[in-house]
């Protein structure tokens, strides 16, 4: 699917992989992104309270704003291991910057796979040598490879720009597939650029990004405990200092890739087969519309309904009831797509028919107006289906 | 399976159901229970802000701590059907209390079944008399049937104990499957008894014991908008006025009936094949230990978890970690039954294994120690299947 772009290449950064079998099957398990130049930093972290170590020591480095390289791993989370877990993590970044003799704190690293068990250390030591040496400019769909656990399709955005009279490239990756729930959705979700840029102009531009794109979304309701975004940019492509319009057109790279990561990782959720938008029209403010769509996203009924192209709007309704918002019970007018289905709180004859072939389609949008005021807010989400259930039945064992 | 229990037979009650062609098939879809005499009367309904007709007004007339009949049908919910869900719900209990020769201030009405369809009112309305008729005191077995939707068993407690000095009767039965979640959990539960008690008493007797199990259990998370649990007392047992001791053994009647009549209703929540108990101790309060057992007993990864036997506690302490409360994360303990496997948020070695037999039964216990305080709440849930996701996706059509 990357083939014809430029094999991701983004001035400066270096990628390998490699499969060092902590992994299930023949699989690319570590892998490493680098920077040839120290780059600016900025990142975003899990909410839950259950942190893996790894959150714990990146979200710690990559507060000076600097990093060089990131160390990723699959298979295991290095979440719930205590001490040791904070110890293996410190050993192979230590060991990352030996190597590549960079300084640890300039190594971030990051797990995605099954929580509670720690690494196997001594494996992943050993490959170590061999991965640095395997980087390269043109090894990401490699690195690409070693995030995915249940993900059914690597999630790529490739982009470049002029900003500021350089031309600016921006190379994307993440994964998703489950435990993916605001805040901090993604799992991981690494952005590479060689856009000139300080760290205190980043940071901000980065966590805006991040609210409006992993932090709207959701799979299954459940926040992993390693969720994990960071952007590095190296500042290779020498633009300068971004300000007014060009501050504007870097907002807006950042932006969109990280809604077209996100977009990507709902569409890849576990057994989904749809892509659901759920926008929260007229509610009194922001936080209210929010957590109304959040309640309809993660409803299990309506997401299930979805899944058969149901076109079932009580089970909508009923969800917004319940979602702790103080909504007008006759008040709400619901669309399927552009069809009113819902008036005043009472179906309209014969729309439901019509609705179903609108619930037959992959793309589906449902709003929900609530008229008691002037704030929106929306959510993406996917459907649930059987697919979900084998997956979670059968991940572990 | 209620055969040798005396055709549920409770003195002074009668009971009537009729198939009128409300719902899909040859099946009992109207219900009427009637007292002879005027009983004492509590009731618990949904907490949804979206409430079926019969809601409102089963509310208000309950309110006077009088009532005489219930009339029930399943097929439609007759929810947001606007003024005519009102004036279809009136003039049907109209009708029955003139065929009574009751008050129609004293007839209840509850409905489940799909949300936004108006009632086929003239259908109904035909099949009244027929109805009235069939009453009889050994026809509780038509009428427990009369409010089952996706239920694959009807759920029903029969019980007969002497307090001061007489010897009282309790039949309760109730319905769920789908949507079931505190508070008030139960979709439809009746109890009838001929307990002689004054309704200022049974109120608040009702009303904890509703609390304690109703609202102790959840199937899918999604509040339903037509839950509605009543108990009517006629006093035909001619007990003397409990108090002291007969007051403590007429909660414990009620209250069983309805914890027996909530595990009912999880052990056959749509697609469930285990029953599982999630207990929260040491919390610093109730309310978080409730919060944390609902996040957990909630979560689509630990129900599809539990139903494929995984022994995954990273999914449980991960849902406890975004729960909103402020636990500790290094200090959690996890029981599985009482199989230690996890301690001070780490796994116990060998314990996962040891704990899938644990996790192939059909009575599964998790024990979540957050070592922070002298609190616990537990909630009764079940697991989560391929199953539900097959009644949900296509119920309607």
């Amino acid at each position: 699917m990357f083939k014809n772009k430029s094999k991701l290449i983004v001035p400066g950064f270096q990628f390998a992989a490699i499969k060092c079998g902590i992994k299930y099957g023949n699989r690319f398990d570590l892998g490493l992104a680098w920077s040839e130049v120290p780059a600016a930093a900025a990142g975003a972290f899990t909410t839950n309270l259950i942190k893996a170590a790894p959150v714990v020591i990146s979200k710690k480095r990559i507060h000076s704003g600097i990093a060089q390289a990131i160390l990723v791993n699959s298979g295991y989370a290095n979440a719930c291991t205590g001490r040791q877990g904070y110890r293996d993590a410190n050993l192979l970044t230590s060991e990352v910057a030996r190597i590549l003799g960079a300084s640890a704190s300039s190594i971030l690293v990051a797990s995605t796979g099954t929580i509670g068990m720690t690494l196997p250390v001594n494996k992943m030591m050993n490959s170590l040598p061999a991965l640095v040496k395997n980087l390269s400019p043109n090894m990401a769909p490699d690195f690409i490879r070693s995030i995915l656990t249940t993900d059914t399709f690597p999630k790529v955005v490739y982009t470049q720009k002029v900003i500021g009279g350089k031309n600016i490239t921006l190379f994307g990756t993440a994964k998703g597939a489950g435990m993916i729930m605001p805040n901090m959705a993604t799992m991981l979700g690494f952005i590479f650029t060689d856009l000139a840029i300080p760290a205190r102009l980043l940071k901000p531009i980065f966590a805006h990004a991040v609210e409006d794109s992993f932090n709207r979304i959701t799979v299954d309701g459940d926040t992993s405990t390693n969720d994990t975004a960071v952007c590095l940019a190296n500042g290779l492509a020498e633009n300068p200092l971004p300000r007014g319009r060009s501050l504007s057109q870097v907002e807006s790279l950042i932006g969109n890739a990280l809604k077209e990561l996100a977009r990507m990782i709902v569409l890849d959720g576990e057994g989904a087969t749809k892509l659901v938008e759920i926008l929260i029209e007229k509610a009194r403010t922001t936080r209210e519309a929010d957590l109304v769509a959040r309640t309809i996203a993660n409803s299990p009924l309506v997401k299930t309904a979805i899944y058969g192209a149901e076109p079932n709007w009580g089970r909508i309704i009923a969800a917004a009831g319940r979602s702790g918002v103080r909504i007008n019970p006759d008040r709400v007018d619901i669309y399927f797509g552009e069809l009113p289905v819902v008036r005043s709180s009472q179906g309209i004859p014969g729309a439901q028919k019509k609705a179903i072939p609108l619930l037959q389609k992959k793309n589906i949008k449902i709003r929900v107006n609530l008229n008691q005021g002037k704030s929106r807010a929306s959510i993406l989400t996917c459907d649930f289906s059987e697919g979900y259930v084998k997956i979670n039945a059968g991940y572990m064992t």
